[in-house]
């Protein structure tokens, strides 16, 4: 087994109160992390796939944020209660799961609307 | 703009004194991220790659370790001066950067000669 199949990285950025970007590691998201391992360790994903945690993914007003490689596909406001599905239906099934996908239009740039001026 | 061009994860990762594995974040590897971020700024990079801090990669043995998505390029043994190279080579120049990469053979196997037993 030599590279992953797919590395996942799950945003824990928190900011101090006040800052102008919202955090995803907000209320409830250090969950997230571990909801994701423990799904993929049941169904069978250990040493293939890695749920890792990661700094800030800079796509804050989305958050809570995952983004998945090698295919580069981004999820948004993800909740611990989603981990199962983005295992099952994408790290297993090679599916992603569309209604969780961050709006190509708000990835990565300075014109998504969601940002502060 | 939409996904990033590259994302490069550094591992942050620090264990305790006396853990069976090794540490990423031990001495000097605390400049790597902010070295990697201020080439690749220099490089006129900023918004087209991000330089990522992460959690523990899992390739301890082999720290400080970078991973390159999309191409999955594993970095090993990087230290804060490698950090132009790797932007100049392979984040501008599509070219990585071989002297540091990681074996196939000890790239996320147990079988790597150096794990602990």
């Amino acid at each position: 087994m030599p590279k992953f199949e797919r590395h996942v990285f799950v945003c824990q950025n928190a900011r101090p109160a006040g800052a102008p970007r919202i955090s995803c590691a907000k209320d409830g998201v250090t969950d997230l992390a571990p909801q994701l391992q423990q799904h993929s360790r049941a169904a069978g994903l250990k040493g293939r796939v890695r749920i890792n945690k990661a700094g800030c993914l800079d796509q804050c007003e989305h958050g809570p944020v995952v983004v998945v490689y090698p295919e580069a596909v981004w999820y948004g406001n993800v909740q611990p209660g989603d981990a199962e599905e983005i295992v099952l239906e994408h790290l297993v099934g090679g599916r992603p799961v569309e209604r969780l996908r961050l709006a190509e239009e708000c990835l990565n740039t300075d014109s998504c609307p969601h940002r502060p001026a």
